[in-house]
């Protein structure tokens, strides 16, 4: 909430776009007691949030003179830079990016955003819209601590857990990046066993009963994948990705049987049958991590 | 442990196939104070059961005969069959088959044991044999109520939650089935986020933090889907399959730059791109469950 020597700021907070986690971002802003200006290219988004405490703003070159946070979340890094082009002075205003993209990408925008005179925090939102400013909600930011410190009241308020994890620009972005790794196929592959199982006659309730034990078991197999990988220690005397992989198969079949795609577990049996083709029938389920890296084989189930 | 009319019962139940998982259910008889006799193809495996209070019997057929109750936990059902085979003789013995397999291999089973005057229950494992007994453990029977009624006090020693979900023969192996189907994907996804994540740097301390998140976020969406999926009401005012199509691809092109495979993510990215081919693009993400089916088409990416 400081104000920069240069510009005469009027708001507290600008936001760039008012796509459903943009606007939810410039109305938990408001709701909080800061100024909020809001930019997008269609006005009548921004227009929109006129009636929850937010100043909608028509040129973007007013739209960041206007505060000393600018806080941006296109659907891409490209309609970012593109939205952001008109503007020729940024007198060190901060710029946060949350907008999704490859941390190469988050690189990039840096460089481009530092070329003008914008210094930059990217930041990784875990949560829906609704949820923002709620205990659940959780944002990662990275870039200079030094600007995380100056803004945090400001950020802090979109999330009941927002932290500051690295000094490099990219790390916001790994992050989200490797936790939808596992957060996206994870709900895929519930949509098609849900699917299977109430196709099958299991009741609604049944299905949500039988659903606890094995979120249950994910959890520590989180926490055991993690000790795995960084101690190179994957034996097992439990299970192993031999018997893993002939009881998915079964599974798979099954579901076939079924009429249903499982394409999720079908993924599942391709990473255990390469992890036997590897030789690593006798380990652990963990083991896999020797074999997740190299993209070059494609291989299909 | 009621004796049958024609057999002097000399123990309370028998144990067949002595694998991890069979060494690790004849183990947890004995402990409960049940008498057990345990019988193995390669009779090296049940001996060594002896010092855990587990008679090792040699003939499959006086192991059958030793007992009103037969447990088996053999590799596939193939072996089960073959295993008891040279039993012709069953005196209205239950038979308990807690082996993987599909739910028609079970309906299968069934009747090939009741063709040889066998009453039979199916089970379906999820734990691994370390946590046998545990309040974690859980056992799901199915098949005739009454042979339930009459062996639960000995079947429910063998994990914390053991129920009987149906009078259906299949009911145990569906659920095996359809819990594996998400259980296994989900674990591989970890495995391969994991992988990438440590190997972006990230501490494992910082990635065993940021894996809470979404793991709370799986439980409320594995809630949704079961929610949507019944009610048949995909729409969302917060994140459409068009949505996650967009983000999940950008986090598949950002794990492959980095050198890996990311097989499930790759999966889920399929999913969601049929399903937006589909015309469903603009529903929130259980809307895929209408794409679940038909196995029909093979889809690579």
């Amino acid at each position: 909430m400081t104000g920069s020597e240069l510009s005469p700021h009027t708001h507290d907070v600008t936001v760039i776009g008012c796509g459903l986690m943009g606007a939810g971002l410039a109305r938990q802003f408001a709701k909080s007691g800061f100024r909020v200006v809001a930019w997008n290219r269609t006005h009548e988004r921004a227009e929109a949030l006129a009636g929850d405490g937010v100043t909608p703003v028509r040129a973007v070159v007013d739209a960041v003179r206007a505060a000393p946070l600018v806080v941006s979340c296109t659907s891409t890094y490209d309609t970012t830079r593109s939205a952001l082009d008109p503007v020729d002075q940024w007198h060190g205003t901060t710029l946060v990016n949350l907008a999704n993209g490859t941390p190469d990408e988050a690189d990039a925008f840096e460089r481009w955003a530092r070329a003008r005179g914008a210094r930059t925090l990217e930041g990784g939102i875990f949560c829906y819209p609704q949820d923002l400013g709620s205990a659940e909600a959780t944002i990662y930011y990275s870039g200079p601590a030094m600007l995380w410190t100056e803004h945090e009241r400001t950020l802090t308020v979109l999330a009941g857990s927002s932290r500051h994890v690295s000094e490099q620009t990219r790390t916001a972005n790994v992050m989200f990046v490797g936790i939808s790794a596992f957060f996206i196929p994870a709900m895929s592959a519930y949509v098609e066993a849900a699917t299977y199982l109430l196709d099958q006659g299991v009741s609604p309730d049944t299905l949500r009963e039988i659903t606890v034990p094995p979120l249950r078991t994910i959890t520590y197999t989180t926490e055991e994948t993690t000790e795995a990988i960084t101690t190179g220690r994957y034996d097992s005397d439990q299970a192993t990705v031999a018997l893993y992989a002939e009881t998915s198969a079964i599974c798979l079949d099954a579901v076939r049987a079924a009429g249903h795609r499982a394409r999720l577990l079908a993924a599942a049996v391709e990473n255990l049958d390469r992890a036997e083709a590897a030789g690593l029938g006798g380990l652990g389920f963990y083991a896999q991590a020797k074999t997740a890296r190299d993209p070059g084989t494609t291989d299909t189930h």
